[in-house]
C-alpha cells in the first residue's frame, strides 16, 4: 500500500469487493497490453486466470503487471465543460504474478475467483476435476503494492464565478443491477434457478 | 483493424459507443501502468485527456499505448465451475498518442469527449475559455490498429456430460442505468435539471 495503513488496506479490499472486472496491464516486447478479466481476491492476493496473460507469460516476458479495478459511480456535471468529470473508485495493484500450483491453494484461489462474481456457485456447480485443475493456470499478485483512488462528491464550481450562470449542476449516478436469470436454451424444462441466483435479480452491484 | 474490414470498424465504433470508461495502458520505466479515464471518439480517433498520462508523457516515455474499453454484459453460469465465464464486449486500440493542438481540432475532440458521456452538455454548459483550452492537453490515438472481442451467449456445457447433473445453467445479465440527477448542494433553489439530463434517469447504458 502506498498509504501503508489499515484504512488503505480496507479501502483497497472495498474496491476489489465492489468491482467485477479487472484490467490487467502487461508489457509484451516493450508494448503495453491491457486485457479485461475476472478476478477473485483474499486479504493478501488478487487471483487471475492465467489464460488471460498466457501470451506474455509463455514468452517469459510478463514481469511486473498492473491490475486495475474500477467502479464507475456516475458523472459530475458542472457549470463549465472544463469542470466535468466522473465519480469513481479505482484500485491499482502492481506486482509480479506468481503461479498458484499447490493443490489446496489452487482450489482456494479458484473458489475466490468464482465466488467473487457468483456467490454460491462454487458449492452448487460441479467443482473442477483433476484434469481441469491440471489445465488451469491461476496467477496471484500480492496486494502489498497498491494505490486506491476515490473520486466522489459534487462539481467544484458551485462557489466560483460560473455559479452566476444559473445553470443546473450536480451528479448523475450510474447504477448497475443484476437482471433476471436467462436459462440456457438447452436447459430441460422444470429446472428452476436456485435461490442464490434467482435472488440476485434486481440486486445492485458495486455498492 | 486486425480484421481490416468494414464490419470490424463498425464493431469497434459500437463498443466505443457502448462504453463509458477506458483503461489506458502505458509503459513507465519498463513497468505497465493502467489508468481509468473518460474518452470520446470520432470515426478515426479516440480522444483522451492528457492529464491522465501526463507523468509518462512528461518524461517522454509514453511511446505506444493500449486503450481498452470494456462493457460487461453479464455472467455465464455453467453446470461446472470450469465453464463459468462472462459475456462482454471489449475493444483494444494500440497506437502512439498524438497531442491535439490545432484549436478547431481541440474543440472538436473536447466536444466528442464531453458529449460521449453527457450528450447535450457541450451546448448547455459554459464552453472552455482560451485560458482553459491552453491548460488542456488532449491526446488522440488513431483507430487504425485495434481488435474487438465479443463474448455472448449461453454456457458451453449444455450438450456435454455435465448436462446430466440436472443443474440450472444460463446467463445472469448485468444492466446499468442512469439514476435520478442529484443537484449540487450549492445549487440555488428553482434551477431544474434540463431535459437532456433529467430525461436520462432510468435510461440503460451500453445497449
Amino acid at each position: 500500500m502506498k498509504e501503508n495503513g489499515r484504512s488503505g488496506q480496507a479501502d483497497l479490499l472495498a474496491v476489489l469487493a465492489a468491482g467485477l472486472v479487472a484490467h490487467l496491464g502487461v508489457v509484451v516486447d516493450g508494448h503495453p497490453m491491457v486485457v479485461p478479466t475476472v478476478y477473485g481476491f483474499d486479504d493478501e492476493r488478487i487471483f487471475l486466470h492465467g489464460s488471460v496473460a498466457s501470451r506474455s507469460l509463455a514468452t517469459g516476458d510478463a514481469g511486473e503487471v498492473c491490475v486495475t479495478v474500477t467502479v464507475l459511480d456516475g458523472l459530475v456535471l458542472a457549470r463549465s465543460v472544463f469542470e466535468h468529470g466522473i465519480n469513481y473508485r479505482s484500485a491499482m495493484i502492481y506486482g509480479v504474478p506468481v503461479p498458484v500450483t499447490e493443490p489446496g491453494d489452487l482450489l482456494h484461489g479458484l473458489r475466490r475467483l468464482t465466488e467473487h462474481v457468483a456467490p454460491g456457485q462454487w458449492d452448487y456447480a460441479r467443482q473442477p476435476s483433476r484434469k481441469e485443475l491440471a489445465a488451469t493456470t491461476l496467477l496471484a499478485v500480492p496486494l502489498t503494492e497498491a494505490s486506491v483512488k476515490i473520486s466522489d462528491g459534487p462539481p467544484d464550481d458551485g462557489a466560483g464565478p460560473d455559479a452566476a450562470l444559473g445553470l443546473w449542476a450536480g451528479r448523475l449516478p450510474l447504477i448497475s443491477r443484476w437482471g433476471d436469470p436467462v436459462p440456457d436454451p438447452l436447459l430441460p424444462a422444470g429446472i428452476a434457478p436456485p435461490p442464490h441466483i434467482a435472488g440476485r435479480a434486481g440486486e445492485a452491484v458495486g455498492g
